[in-house]
């Protein structure tokens, strides 16, 4: 099983894309709390890596990995840089497409998330949560820097998406589906749920709505 | 010491007790500051297991004890989804039981706090410190998501009773007392300091009412 | 290299000193928040010890240097106890003694920090980085309790002195020149900057501004 669940150069790949989609977001965000260059580089980094930090140090995969490799860190302050210097460009960048980026960089950070929780010997439940946590970690550290309610918490089937898509890989897991399947469905679920709950305006239910 | 200070199975039926109690606070925070039931479920995790997860990375237990044992994780879920389903009748449950049940809760986990430092061969002014952020990490941590001061950092000896319980505990360790006598004074101590604030409405002092 | 990197004695020294200013402000900013002693004590600890603690949790430096030693704990809850005692004159304090203070704080911890990153293996751009958290990772968790943005995301060329003196400490060590040497050089050159921003108003450029 450690053979089969070793997909590190995948996971490389996977989470440098994933860096730079939620990076640039960060940086998106920074801006329009007018922050300077040095808080569009904070926001950016946090956001892109806070995720995969928060669960490394919960899975005790210690230093993590973004700290281990220079070129996450790398991608992320390329992407502040990029925001600050063609931020009237990028603002231009239709929504939907902002959204269908961030939607597949969820699933990705989602799927590597959870696959990477099973490796280190974490129980299926929890690996789950630690692919939302790698999801949504960023985007929430992001917002509580910025001093508002974190927007996973409110919010359009999103943190939701991110566990259909762990669960999905955990499932695999559990049924020994080869990794590279089940971490592809489980992207692609992450990614039809989030896009169509964007499309639709779904929301989980309240006690209010209730 | 070691085996003396071995109280495992104590622990966990403490911190699962404790965990539910805090665990439906946190869902009950959710659904006043009208999250959905994802949001119940992040909340009741965080206030539930974000002390103990704090106190678990500082003390260099990783991973911690509510990533490495899944049952953790369900109390604090189920918890949530019971706040979501039963939300109408727990709302009228008198706010002094809830006070109460509160203090119990965190009384046990200043109390396993400590006495986990200890075992980990903290000094002893930390051991304290790492009581308090049993207690109290979680709420703080469930105050900052909703983007507001931790109710700790403002009133009614509620750290200072965690504080409390949790020198007592380290107290009685360098007095060679047994563990289950120093926890059960430590306990409670807390409980009862905590208990007196609410009722006498007591205070620290701050520097204007000096 | 390594023996050349062991300044255990020179890290103590320098730690504490930067502890208790840092201490003093977060204690002073824990009573203009109207907090009580035991905000204070809280808001002491975060500001003083956050920093580092968040640096040695991502180097993989576990259990932080701040829980192992006990008296970095003591110093910060002493810094605490002056403030609630002494707040009245403390008030007094001219406000350009505190900021250089706190630049000679800063200056301490962006050294410390990336020379410790350095230590345990961290490649030099996130050595660079941690000195950066060393230095302002403590008022960024200030300003969360708070409830407020960070300053350093905001403010007057801060986290960017922190960066600069880490950055020399970093080059230096390509360089191979004598630590104390590399570190007297970025302390005084992240000093001076952040001195050199207070004193002009200097401010990062921003997306709006230019």
């Amino acid at each position: 099983m450690h053979i089969k669940y070793d997909p590190v150069r995948l996971l490389l790949v996977f989470d440098l894309l994933a860096t730079s989609v939620f990076a640039l977001e960060g940086a998106l965000a920074a801006v329009q709390g007018r922050l300077d260059l040095l808080g569009l580089m904070v926001l950016a980094f946090a956001t892109a890596l806070g995720g995969g930090i928060l669960r490394d140090l919960l899975i005790g995969a210690i230093p993590p990995n973004s700290i281990r490799d220079w070129r996450y860190a790398a991608t992320a302050l390329t992407a502040a840089v990029i925001v600050f210097l063609a931020y009237t460009h990028l603002s231009r960048v239709p929504s939907i497409l902002i959204l269908t980026l961030d939607a597949a960089g969820l699933s990705l950070f989602a799927v590597a998330g959870a696959a990477k929780a099973l490796q280190y010997g974490i129980h299926p439940l929890l690996a789950v949560l630690m692919g939302g946590i790698t999801g949504v970690g960023g985007g929430t550290i992001r917002d509580v820097l910025l001093a508002r309610v974190p927007t996973v918490l409110r919010s359009d089937v999103y943190a939701t998406a991110a566990l259909l898509g762990a669960a999905v890989v955990v499932a695999g897991w559990k049924l020994n589906v080869r990794p590279v399947w089940a971490m592809s469905l489980g992207g692609v679920a992450c990614f039809a749920l989030r896009m169509a709950a964007v499309w639709r305006h779904w929301n989980l239910p309240t006690v209010v709505g209730r």
